[in-house]
């Protein structure tokens, strides 16, 4: 693909935590080139670079930076952008993602307003790549409408993303429960989120609507696509969800259920784990998804949710596993996922690139 | 009991982390007075608080401040007391409580090393208290020797204190499987403990020989003492036991299978927990065992965690549980317990307070 | 005097984070009784202990969370009140306060918009009693009003009143230069105030405002009350103010030029200051103002801000200094001070009781 | 200079924080090539990835990782080096640093012990290139034994590092006292360090030893170099050292007192600050020594003290120095220097690549 071809995006919400992960996640991009930045009115016009409080660790890249902020409101058309990424607040993005669908946006989505539609997939391209055939289910229904060319991919929940990440190995063994505990990052709460009295040497035992979330996109991910609809897994799942002093990388501690309790088995299937985007040699896909630690002390956020570090990583786009243990019929592991690159923009951005290999951004 | 009455106490370990709370703990107790503390051979004769480096946030008591202290090694009979809180290092423990039960000692210990074996009881007051027949077993077995008064107990490891009050109450709906998160606290691991660069925005996803506890010691506690010996509890626990960078309190996400699933069951059975302390208006027993918080976002260390505070926190000997709710064929909550009070030094000194009321120590 | 002759008071800002200290710590006071509690609008009518987010340590009055909340706006009529504490934010506090007084109000207030009037004494009880001498001025000036008795007095800033606690016995060695840096706590900024992602393992270098007041309120409060004004003292003060991840307790660095460098009389004219509230035997009164430490990693904010703690730290009250030493011509040493309640509230508790005992309240 | 001709430069200390620092740095560094590790006893023999706790963010060197160590007290001869590199506890390092110098080994040290020493310099490249004239003075004293092409050339203390790049520019304006109030890292205490209990949530007021040595070595260091001999600059200094919970990054407050009181001025002087290693191109050479924040809430640890980040922060080599403001007639400012790369590595790397560029190691 040459430099000509690459495919215009915008990125809406783009001040935010996860527009800011977008941005730099993009820079460079072999088959994305940012055109277009989209915040809120009072922000029209300026400078990105003059307006954000940029909160990554990474510097900002230089041309994003001289971009000048569009309003939210502005027309699909206006932006110059074939692909949009949308980071947007849960009450504006449902009726903003509609509209640009059906102004002929493929929108990829980090809002959790469209998950749980019919006919949107929650897309974690290793694990349920298939789930695109909803993309045709949702042209279908725009038929007859001025494009019909539009459509909403989202990306899973930062702590669900992970979690499906490494069950989806789990699966051949006939999957039944799985038992999680999160140990989420304050980036994922957004800025300025929680405040530091709160959780300064403390902890926060509730995430509002998180752990509904990692039960209803958990079975809808790990479900089959027929029929041009998804049948749930039946996995049950019962999460408990809290917010803890760290701030990048989500940890989970899980034990699962399966026919399967051999420990060998079981760590093969996950360190063996490959997807189509591995197959495809996506941009972003890491070359290996599950990263299985054997240390008895891994994976830690500090050591393992880092980003530019060892190639095994893959900034920040692969899993981390560890703990892996039986006991009495069940199998316990520990994850990490890095809640604003494979949990946020991340997937999102691979997402992307996924339906651009498939042909379905032109 | 007259002031002329009190049992005579030492402690063993009185400089560290557990020590400093038993000293905290036993400033004017009505049965027990703390007379003789015991720490390494280079703090011999050295006045308490000349040479402590007091960690708790309470005050350190002004009269146990000025006892000067004995070396470890020092007899059982020199110390002048009749009962022995045992705060000592593994290694050192085995021998030294063993010894000290020989010689006449009611030990009642925090440390690890006693807890599994068959004649000597883990005690949770309001759990087990049934146990404590097994005093009698070991003062058969010590028969002959020059005193045959001596004894063991010990107290549960501190994730597992906060868990058993919580199963308790739920054995009567057939309690089959628990899992269990842990949220760890730093004093959990003592003094100088856990490098701060390991902790400080980040987490530890292993604590040597912590889940092994929970797993061994549940089953033991929450079993049933029949002919002279404990049958386990037939409960399957599935530990996963985490350091988080918070000072007091571990927190614990817990779901349970049990055969009833009716929620206010449950939550009843719960709040009205009442055991043998509470019965025998021991000194530091709770009023209330278990405080069921029905705000979300409750129990947190911080706020729930704190001794000197709403008289239901009962000094940090209550435990506290939130986040009831069922789901599926399971009940979910977490759980929160000072660890270095209910799950340390205060749980020993409430079993010290039963078998005094036992007429076990005279 | 009798419980029947306390007086009425009430607090106005009451569920913010120095709202919350005034009502902790009229709790049971001996000359003062809460009566009525003004929040903003949306509270009205309700409860407090129903409304507040309560952040302190210790517990909630439970006849204070009874209290109906009035809205800001109330007259200072309809609150049965005679003395008023001002939590309130800055904007609107300026008008309100004036307000209040010119109905007859004795205001303390915690806010800084009339610290600086010329006719208002910031009033630090052991360092400048003799400014209340203002509040005849400011009830001459209102004379012909409706009601003349009425009057404001402020505290210092938090940062503030720690440093001239300590500067106060100085200004007899001829005090004239004093360079300090802070590691100002969270809850300075009030709730929700600081963004955890902004201070989690970081600390801001800039707090908008807080050394211009540093250096303006110095001077005003060591300052001589003359001929119905005051002169600022001359002391040059060069403040930087810092923000660091502790919850309570201001922490200052502090180099000073005097014209005596012979640390035993330095540290003698500290240890032994006293003020009027320590000859009257105020309530709030410590016994020893300021707490000089002699070991060299003292004072620190987990142990020397904690309150229900040892008597010497008198509830917060009291300042620790600690690392006193000279060097070439100059005297260096570190304070501690407890900024929610010697810097907050608990100073404008103790200006009340003053004002009370001079009898300038009836 | 061809690979060929590198200089092989060996580790002592290489498994401890500043060690993997240094490791971590020389990682495909154009003019040294790091061919020994050195390391305590028990270590010896093993590969160094199998044996050390990395502590750092970046990624162990993979060649670095696979290199077996040497024990302490292994001979110069037989490292196979040039260049040493010492991070060793300060009580093995002065006779080791010693006999190596004395047997043709280039030492740059990152230990105190020997800063003080006469004929030794406190070498800052940008600040006082000259002071390598002392490298003849150790030669000429060592002349007659077996090699005399030895010397030790040390960094300065972390702490001090920073302040006197700050300082160097100001040297032309008269500099005569400056104070000096330090936020340091908990990285500059090593590992295990600081307890976690100390510290979160907490400072500590006191870092043993280190006030002194930002007096002494500053004034050596700011010296001038005239008759084989360093008279010390006339500037009076007033430190306080303090700890604080953040992981990378001293911060420091400053006051000076300078004939200079034109803030323009002094900024321009700061910004156009360039020395020795700017004009030589050295490898490690930050472009801008000192950058020049004008947002008044920077430099912040989390945002300025990390690597890998905008190219003016030059990999951790450039100090940033913020809130630059003129007061009576002083002139504050805050600095941030990265503790253990220009404090402490990264100034021994650079200060050797100035001896090679002077044909000093061969």
């Amino acid at each position: 693909m040459s430099k000509m071809s690459k495919i215009p995006v915008a990125v809406l919400g783009a001040t935010g935590m996860v527009g800011q992960r977008f941005i730099s996640l993009l820079e460079g991009h072999p088959n994305m080139e940012l055109v277009s930045l989209v915040a809120s009115e009072k922000r029209e016009g300026k400078r990105y670079k003059e307006t954000v409080n940029w909160l990554l660790d990474t510097p900002m890249p230089e041309e994003s930076g001289k971009l000048r902020l569009y309003k939210l409101g502005t027309d699909f058309k206006e932006l110059g952008a074939k692909l949009v990424f949308s980071a947007l607040p849960a009450e504006e993005a449902q009726k903003v993602e509609d509209k640009f669908a059906s102004d002929g946006a493929a929108v990829f989505s980090n809002v959790k307003v469209n998950r749980m539609r019919d006919d949107v997939p929650i897309l974690v391209p290793e694990v349920n790549p298939e789930h695109l055939g909803l993309i045709d289910v949702q042209r279908k229904a725009r038929k007859g409408k001025k494009s019909s060319d539009g459509f909403i991919v989202t990306n899973a929940n930062c702590s669900t993303t992970g979690f499906v990440m490494a069950l989806a190995p789990l699966r051949q063994f006939n999957l039944r429960k799985a038992y999680v505990s999160t140990y989420q990052a304050l980036t994922g709460a957004g800025y300025p989120g929680v405040a530091s009295l709160d959780i300064l040497g403390n902890l926060i035992p509730y995430i509002g609507d998180e752990e509904d979330k990692m039960v209803a996109e958990t079975a809808k991910i790990l479900g089959t696509f027929e029929n041009d609809a998804i049948t749930p897994h039946r996995v049950k799942v019962y999460p408990t969800c809290v917010r803890v002093p760290v701030r990048d990388g989500h940890t989970e501690t899980v034990w699962v259920e399966l026919e399967q309790n051999d420990m060998v088995e079981v760590a093969d299937a996950m360190m063996n784990f490959k997807g189509l985007p591995q197959r495809l040699h996506l941009p972003s896909a890491p070359d290996v998804p599950l990263v299985v630690h054997t240390k008895k002390d891994r994976p830690q956020p500090l050591k393992d949710a880092r980003l530019g570090s060892p190639p095994a990583r893959a900034r920040g786009m692969a899993v981390s596993v560890g703990r892996l243990r039986a006991h009495e019929n069940m199998i316990g592991f520990t994850l990490l996922v890095h809640n604003t690159v494979r949990g946020a923009a991340g997937g999102s951005v691979l997402n992307a690139e996924l339906a651009i290999s498939e042909g379905l951004v032109r």
